[in-house]
């Protein structure tokens, strides 16, 4: 099995400033080619401890992938830390590069400055990737076995964590044209609406009768739900994805529609797969997830195909003046109740004609009391087939709950939806 | 100097599917009291790989913390590795953390097993703290100079996250008693609107100016701008505080309004502290940026002081029918337009009755024709003394462009709610 070491360089995460989520996310693009990550590890910007750090793991791993350390300014020294460690003889401007630096202050209407233009600078001793994301091109060395004992691949990447993440794909390429691997097949379905724990107690039987060759992992996210994983080493392709699906085909009877899709998703996603060329239309109505059930909706590219618009309603006076809920709901029910998330739903679908539309009301924090503590979320929901509203209670932090909040009504809002389509039939 | 190592140790690490926040947490810990984390690793359960780094570690650092592999499963193997490392002649029953078991689990209607009880055996040669928050014991191990060349301590705490940090302050209080430290002193200013390489030149000849002993790192970031953080190592704190505040100020004169804080900070906190206490209010109209703006605003606790609500008009009809953005506009002179930012800022200040209020208008992509090419945003900032709008162009990806308008349309009602006051003096 080929090893690789993940190496994230900055002074900034050593103080704890930022915390390295580039090094998780490398993992597990190698870990789904078949690549064992023995070791991560995170140093500061220091020429001794990138070079002797980096200089030990290429002695104990066939491939190396370091983060970070590539800006434009002076405390940023990885590429001069990898010249010398490469044994480079000078600088070479890579053109590719040096072009995208221009296109990208261009567009951001700045000058080239000379620190920029030294960007596209790369040893000698390296290849180059170009970064379509960013200033700083990611570069490879390769060693032969003289020198750490096996041929082995260092990638640097740059630390900026969308710019690493758009420079994977690439990276990934390159290890499968250079390494033997074997091979892995995954595949994936996204369950929605079960905390990891309640999900496993569900499935247990399920799960102990997998074959032992099979391997399940779940993946739990606050906003998309588990994603439960079964990986097959080795043999061929598609007989894995036969046995695998045949696997999954068995929790349909016990998860039914909390299995929301069959691949790497997310709820956004789904709702978009449903309601994309169906002509019907969406709006949503928040009040304490604030805007952030609109903001994911529109994160799906084409969103505007189905997606109206919002109000968020953070003022009892936007909920009654925008939005139409009578006045009386709210000082007899209170501002977190069924009445009011039903008003906000049916108010914001009449401003918006949209077909259906989701409405949230409740407290993430701080603050709260008996009837409503904090984590209390009612959701509302209305579509041409009438309004319905759901109350949920979840115990995070302001920022977790708004979270749990947004992904709840998402859901919530996919079931309905799917119910209506299913009475249709 | 004292230095640490920090150690997660765990298979799930390894494999991207959980994020180690611990080492941060800990860091940010250590860094306070004046210790230099010089490397964090993460490394899988298994019995060479945990001996072999943390001897490695205990030989480069007087402190080195470990997190995790200390459940009560067969695949959690640290306090074996760690009997093992410090030579230990067997295992002691702790009866205090035995008691905390009983209580925890009687707690959550479980009946305590074999391998519950197990938790609080630790080897006879280090100490326990007890973990109040959890079933596994912290454990402090203590080395003379004999063996790795210097005095050095492990401790041993959980890999769970809250109990993590619940064991936090009994470990800064231990190393605090044994050893002497040096201090360390950082101060940050946020500057927005500008990016790293542009702030670097217009800074350079002050950046050239700090003392040898004060260390300048920048840390940008799509969504806050960069953070410029000044350091400095031993010393008195205040003289410290009075040294870098001197060299802050210098900053004045070049920046400016550009700095919006002088601690670690967000916009949209910022905008909560010009705004919170003045009975001043906000509103948002978004288009491309859908709903993020809001989001943010409302991320910020009691939020619901200056911030009324907004309206997501992603579709046309929306625009016209609720924000009053008059249809001519839209024909004339298109949806991503000066005139259309500028009425959809001013319909829903209009529709809200805050005082100020910002609206969006661009393309995150895909599409984007030659006129307004994709990452092109209108702003459009509204308030008692009028109206004003502003164009800019970035070029990413979908998500990126979209955190890049929010960010810079946070900014630009920021700078416009600024000058609003500045006239009011």
């Amino acid at each position: 099995m080929t090893n690789a070491s993940i190496c994230a360089i900055g002074d900034e995460i050593l103080i704890g400033q930022i915390v390295d989520t580039n090094s998780s996310m490398i993992a597990r693009s190698l870990e789904e080619i078949g690549i064992k990550v023995t070791r991560m590890l995170s140093i500061g910007d220091d020429r001794d401890e990138i070079i002797g750090n980096l200089e030990k793991e290429l002695s104990v791993s066939e491939i190396v992938i370091t983060t970070g350390g590539l800006g434009p300014t002076k405390d940023d020294i990885t590429k001069a830390a990898l010249a010398e460690l490469s044994g480079s003889g000078g600088y070479v401007e890579n053109p590719t590069q040096l072009g995208i630096i221009h296109e990208i202050l261009h567009a951001r209407g700045l000058d080239v400055l000379d620190i920029n233009k030294a960007q596209a600078l790369v040893p000698d001793t390296c290849e180059v990737i170009p970064n379509r994301l960013g200033t700083a091109p990611i570069m490879v060395f390769r060693f032969g076995g003289d020198r750490f004992g096996h041929p082995s691949t260092l990638y640097s990447l740059p630390g900026v964590p969308f710019e690493a993440e758009g420079a994977l794909p690439d990276i990934i390429v390159d290890i499968r044209e250079h390494y033997s691997l074997t091979s892995i097949f995954h595949k994936c379905v996204m369950v929605s609406g079960l905390a990891e724990s309640a999900l496993s107690k569900l499935i247990e039987p399920w799960e102990d009768s997998l074959p032992a060759d099979m391997h399940l992992a779940y993946l739990p996210n606050q906003l998309t739900g588990v994603r439960l994983r079964l990986s097959v080493y080795g043999g061929e392709k598609a007989e894995n994805e036969r046995h695998i699906d045949e696997r999954f085909a068995e929790l349909e009877p016990i998860l039914g529609d909390r299995v929301y899709s069959h691949s790497d998703d997310t709820l956004q996603n789904a709702l978009g797969t449903l309601l994309r060329g169906t002509g019907m239309t969406l709006s949503a109505a928040e009040s304490c997830t604030g805007g952030m059930i609109s903001s994911l909706i529109t994160s799906v590219p084409g969103a505007s195909e189905y997606y109206l618009g919002s109000v968020t309603s953070y003022a009892v006076s936007v909920k009654a003046n925008v939005l139409d809920v009578p006045p009386e709901y709210i000082s007899r029910y209170g501002v977190v109740s069924s009445e009011v998330a039903g008003a906000m739903a049916i108010g914001v679908r009449r401003l918006t004609g949209s077909t259906y539309s989701v409405a949230t009301t409740g407290l993430a924090g701080p603050g709260g009391d008996e009837r409503n503590p904090v984590g209390t979320v009612w959701i509302g929901i209305s579509g041409p087939n009438g309004t319905k509203t759901a109350k949920r209670v979840y115990k995070n932090d302001r920022k977790r709950n708004i979270e749990r909040f947004t992904s709840a009504a998402l859901d919530e809002l996919r079931l309905f939806i799917l119910e209506d389509l299913r009475k249709q039939r």
